[in-house]
């Protein structure tokens, strides 16, 4: 299981990180589409299978150690965060404590029919 | 133990995934440079101690799951890759098998005097 960063491919904005295994990695490879391996619900997570929002995969790449993938994505839906936001990565860490600075581009009430 | 990716903070290219334990992350935030943890050798690693590529941090963020850390650093050297790569995604993956695609910005052997 190794660690995939998607990017998007438009903006360079790191909008999420999760997780690959062997199946998902050649599932994604094959069909173009962003497949994840979901560790809490221990299953392939095609992302977007339930809100439709998918990743196009436009380029994929491996670090220097071979232990990390990187995909350059087109986001369909322009969010990538189940919260709704365009990135995972909505908060900043500031000596204030956290502050939201991300994009919010959709309800997650009006897209989950029973929450994620 | 989190995974932590670092972003350049002025071109938004993904640099390089490390790990961070609560130690390092702390002196992240106190120093405002970029300190993980390595996991082959066991200890707090100052990016940039041997070879002076020191990331300077700009700004933190952390995922919807609290399980991520985002950082955008200004890359001190130009090359945030021990293999002297601006990045260490620099290999993409083709049908006809990886393919280097970054940029070397300087040649390991003159950098690193015993290796890494």
């Amino acid at each position: 299981m190794l660690p995939a960063i998607a990017q998007d491919a438009e903006t360079g904005e790191v909008l999420m990180l999760a997780y690959m295994s062997p199946d998902s990695y050649a599932e994604t490879l094959a069909t173009g589409r962003a497949v994840y391996y979901s560790r809490s619900r221990k299953r392939l997570w095609r992302k977007g299978e339930e809100s439709g929002h998918v990743q196009q995969v436009r380029a994929v790449y491996v670090d220097c150690d071979n232990d990390t993938i990187l995909l350059s994505v087109h986001q369909v839906g322009g969010a990538a965060c189940h919260a709704g936001y365009k990135s995972c990565f909505y908060r900043q860490v500031t000596p204030q404590g956290l502050k939201i600075v991300g994009q919010r581009v959709f309800d997650p009430e009006q897209v989950y029919k029973s929450g994620h």
